[in-house]
């Protein structure tokens, strides 16, 4: 008997939305059990408790939220690794029952979010229509089927395929560039293995609130030739004006620079937090400069030995 | 005739919002006209139009969306200025209509990001309740006096104000010390006098995407002994990979060392945008290192010019 | 009358002495009095009472001492400024009173300094020498003429000139690229102007003894790209562990990014002294990245000088 | 039959001079053979050559000069270190044959450094005297035994331990603090074990001449709180502008922040040369902030261990 919980990967549902887009650019999960949840939370928490093998979440630019909840729930939920990394470009197309016109469309259903995301385009094609909230942007399609409060819906690409919907018009995003980026959490502790082209992820706190203490932290990084991909700062809650820093690295903590930035970092840093190294999305290889390269971290280390073992110099 | 623009202040509507609530704390905004806008978009294209004198928006850990949609927007509008930021905490009421009591509450009508902050409470209180989402925290309390669709509604307090309604519960947020951070936004050139407990908000991009770049601009701000409260990056939107910093020093622009870091910030940064300086909201005093009071630094200017202009040491 | 101070120039004598081949090099000392004294010390007394316009002085890798000496007294003695920067090759002669060959040299009369510089040369070629020591370098030339204990002696090229002696062997010194450097100083305030290939002397003394202070001082010239060509540490002499510094910049005080690091110093540490802002020896023009060119910070200034004073943006 | 080399230490001799006194200090060197040397040169050769055990030499601010010539001795031989530091306080005394009173002395015999050392003391007491230059202190003094071209002699204290002569005046010397530091020298591989107060001496070149540079390599020791007691810059000598620098730095290599410190430093620099942990002179414990002790380092690796090896979090 196969064990679920390994079989299963929670993601915010339900089928259709961003998040399951997601999902599907994950090998592994093809051909598993995928349980959808209502929001981040839960999903750590099928995770957490072993419900789930690993969970879908967004981390970066969600135009379905989320994305302060998530960096708060993987700097307060001990035992979480991010074991992957994939981009989901933001666009979404209006749909309608088969054999809706433009010109019947009167009233739209859509999440706020995507309403708010969408608004430019509407303003221009539907000037006279009539907004209804939904709980989310695949409930705003389906529910199309079910009452006829409104004529269309907002909705990601893809929707047809579990909705007898039609689509009424694409490429609806005010922003044309927008990607939202979602990681994949598991309770594992095995790295997968350094491909060259790989992200780490840390929460860090500052020592203390002084000018200076931040910088100190980067020091880390920068001493090291490691490039931040991200930054972001999240109040820690405990106190107005403490913060945790939310940083995205580019390399493998295998990779002996990373290692040795993490070593920097823990010394200074009173909490990190290890989220995993993972390749990238855009398996865009990391570009290091040969004075960082892992020979010259062994070198030194040999070096340093040879010294304090008392080897002669050669 | 007054001059309608002078004397109206947009914020994201209807009246009972937490947005609403932000501008019921700025003095010279009472017994003036005042503006419910849709959306950030809205207020700050007001304020570029001359149609609002100002708008108050949410800018850090909004439960009401539109932080990210705040920070890029403040980036891309040139001419915006803030004069003062005002802090709301996060915090909700199950409100009901006259009569209804607890037991009697199956339906909740909610705006989802309010849902989603208040869940564990719903779980807790009502763990058989259904939800219908709604487009704002206002209209889920005040669509309870339309249809009968819902039974209660989470709503901001203060919405019993407004809307005659009946409190069931109070105090429903999951977080105890979340707290909303607004700035009024206009397009006043004039500076607000310094208090000794400013704010400097400035975006800036960096000049290459390499390691080390980051930490060498905020070395402007260490060299000056001047405080970050805030740092976010934001991806800048014409390429991956290209982030900007939106940064929140303490102390005020006519602050000797505030000013020789902002000359130091331009000069590195391809693009600085300078938001303003204003009061901060807790009128917490900033604490100055004696190295870098304002005496310092016309001292060392004194010092220079005797040097320049060839006067002799004493 | 002439202003006699005005017409005398003090240099470590007697005349032939490297620091008499570095005040030749001085274009506005040629045809004035120059006054042969017989220490630094002595030559920045005649400076500082007035009795010379200006002193030559070794103030680098200097083989007749000094050097130390220089740094700490220009260190102590206020109102001093270099106003020119020299280089003389370490370079001697071995020189004998006419007639004589090397064969017949058994003894030389050479300073001791003089004499450890070319001690590799005089043991190949003159392995059975015996050494008697010498108050100069020209001194142990001179004598031969006034005593005969010695049968050649170790001096500066070109001492042929000034003495009938005649020229044994030459390049004796057993670094073939050694040079010393002497400076100007005066007690003029006026600054030489920038002429592209500039210098700027500091002596700057640390805040604290502790870690990163040092580190601190610096990145006043790095955050501003202003090179070191220089620094030295050396003991303040009040206490143990207290170390001023020796610094030379590239580029002239009235660059704007040599004022500006300038400006940094002075509010860094209690006590700057200015030596100077001088053409290089070598006139090779100092590099300047174009983001600390001029023109940047000219830029940044009206930047925030628009802002302060509540102009729009453009 | 004892190892004559294991039993001989090279000092700048004769006996009596600073260096002897230097070497009075060391007891492993008390009872053994001791061999006087013209010059650094041939001291550190006995080292090489393994003809001493070890070699003491004046490292900082000798009154009998080579100090730079140490410092460029030690970056170009390769294969010692120092064990070692001793410091000798600068002074003098006046030295007669027995029965010269000061009154009858016209004609002084000295070192010309000494000599300008205590040459404010020498026109206070002996206004009309008359200089003979010596080859070192201790000859100044041997001299007027031997022949009567002079009436006293500048030497250093003690020097009536090994001559008939008497003292005529005492503490000649211009500076009062002025103290010069020595090291013993070997080839031992053995590093003294850390005593708490200790000194790490290593030499090392910048990368490449550019603004920053300097800055970069200091924070490898700031970035792990280890202070730097000593900086300074000297020639390489293949090129104009190219410096090695020659650094002291508190605590032994043996201490985890150090040896992370040489870590980054080996990786930083083209050429670092290691010179030696070893007791400091003044056996002043070193002060580590608690955030750089030994643990903290050892902590962080056994995290990092764990994060590599896949164990759980705790």
């Amino acid at each position: 008997m196969p064990d679920a919980a390994a079989e299963t990967y929670s993601y915010l549902g339900p089928v259709g939305t961003f998040t399951w887009l997601a999902l599907n650019q994950v090998p592994e999960a093809q051909n598993k059990s995928w349980r959808a949840v209502n929001n981040v939370g839960e999903a750590l928490d099928d995770v957490v408790t072993g419900r789930s093998v690993a969970a879908m979440i967004a981390i970066e630019n969600s135009i379905e939220g989320g994305v302060s909840a998530t960096q708060d729930a993987l700097a307060s939920i001990p035992g979480l690794r991010i074991t992957g990394e994939y981009l989901v470009p933001v666009d979404f197309v209006l749909v309608a029952r088969p054999g809706t016109s433009l010109e019947q469309v009167h009233v739209v259903n859509a999440h706020p979010v995507a309403y708010a995301q969408t608004r430019r385009w509407l303003e221009r094609a539907l000037p006279e229509h009539g907004h209804i909230p939904a709980s989310s942007n695949v409930s705003a399609a389906a529910s199309l089927l079910e009452v006829e409060h409104a004529d269309a819906a907002i909705a990601p690409p893809g929707i047809t395929d579990h909705y007898p919907l039609e689509v009424l018009a694409e490429r609806l995003a005010d922003s044309e560039h927008a990607v939202t980026r979602f990681v994949l959490v598991s309770r594992t502790r095995v790295l997968p293995e350094p491909t060259g082209a790989d992200k780490t992820s840390v929460i860090a706190e500052l020592p203390v609130d002084a000018p200076g203490s931040l910088l100190e932290m980067l020091e880390q990084f920068a001493t090291r030739g490691v490039n931040m991909s991200l930054i972001e700062s999240r109040p820690i809650g405990d106190a107005l004006g403490r913060y945790r820093f939310v940083i995205d690295l580019d390399g493998h903590i295998k990779d002996e620079r990373v290692a040795d930035a993490m070593l920097g970092l823990k010394r200074f840093s009173p909490n990190v937090i290890f989220l995993g190294s993972y390749p990238r999305a855009d398996r865009q290889p990391v570009a290091v400069p040969s004075r960082y390269a892992d020979e010259v971290f062994i070198e030194a280390r040999d070096w340093l030995r040879g010294i304090l073992s008392g080897e002669p110099d050669d």
